[in-house]
């Protein structure tokens, strides 16, 4: 499949190097085509299926987008793109808000009555957004097993069949979730977005960001 | 013990009603003494050990205080308290700030940048407040049994010496916690506070809020 991957940090990478040994045709955006994080990934990736582009040229011609920007230049970025080639597919948002500006541990630039995820979807009604994967560090997003027990990943979007590819196919399949809970329409990603002021505590006192959360629940 | 609870919601009730069957004093408090639900409880109960007073009576006595009033009101019941009466006192923050005058699923009336734990701290900073009980519902606070595994409660507050006498005896011994994991001092309470969004929606998804979330870390 054709996925674009936005962003070029860790997340970013973690995504598109684990879609590139997959077999899709990933192209990595950035604002610059030239960037040098970019043009670093394709370099260490060493294959034709992994490309650079603009954040515009990448998401426009793939047919899957991630979102992996920073939650707080994310609506700027697809603005960048376009809402004509946005039209029509799925766009699994990874980002979160989070605002470093203060110091450790982040705030969030915005939360309790909005999130990114109902931004974008706001910005861009004929794009299928689909919140996930935002509650764990880059590399057990893509494999989980880097975590014991059956823990949980979190799903948010207004679209069915879209929600119904994105949790058998892409987690599922592509990355080995076991656990995927739906938790309603992309409203419920003010719910997973506001859990990273405890997920950042949770790291200091655990001493890794290697982690992630099981939902006991009890017994009829 | 003699301990004071602050509310008589279903947070106040389950834990009045816990501490009274351990053999301790305990007073719940109210804005009249005169309270039906106060009132209503303690017949329940129907224990010497079992008395209702007014929130400025019930910790005045008090060596060691829950609040389990709505977090939106707790500045204000505790200031009716006064500091005087709370000082050098443990005080249990339990409360959250859910707002649901918006109807459901509620927001919170403070979060990202400041906590109803925090405030309290600031307001009383001769009292001990220690944030914890926030993250689960009400029975299961006194009966962790009531949910399978290794299910986490958080802990934050500024007093090294009050957070042991609250994980380990209160905690511990009283309520059957077996995982207190100790985020770090008062601030770290917007943290659990700000896990409200998403434990409303779990409650949703899973349909009973019969749950508590296991931290599951990688293996070093």
């Amino acid at each position: 499949m054709k996925i674009a991957v936005l962003g070029t940090g860790m997340v970013g990478v973690a995504l598109a190097s684990k879609l590139v040994s997959l077999g899709h045709e990933v192209t990595m955006g950035s604002r610059s085509a030239a960037g040098e994080k970019g043009k670093a990934w394709r370099d260490s990736v060493k294959s034709e299926k992994a490309q650079v582009a603009t954040f515009a040229d990448a998401a426009t011609g793939a047919e899957l987008i991630f979102n992996a920007t920073a939650g707080s230049l994310s609506l700027e970025v697809l603005r960048s793109v376009g809402a004509e080639n946005l039209k029509g597919k799925v766009l699994i948002d990874v980002s979160n808000p989070l605002d470093f500006s203060g110091g450790m541990p982040p705030t969030l630039t915005v939360c309790n009555t909005d999130s990114v995820g109902e931004q974008i979807q706001a910005a861009f009604p004929e794009t299928k957004v689909i919140k996930t994967l935002n509650t764990v560090n880059a590399n057990l997003m893509v494999d989980p097993s880097g975590v014991p027990g059956d823990h949980t990943l979190f799903l948010s979007g207004n679209d069915a069949e879209a929600k119904k590819f994105v949790a058998e196919t892409v987690l599922g399949e592509w990355f080995g979730w076991r656990n995927v809970l739906d938790l309603g329409d992309i409203t419920t990603a003010r719910g997973t977005e506001m859990f990273l002021p405890l997920w950042v505590r949770l790291w200091g006192a655990l001493g890794t960001p290697s982690f992630n959360i099981q939902i006991n629940k009890a017994s009829e």
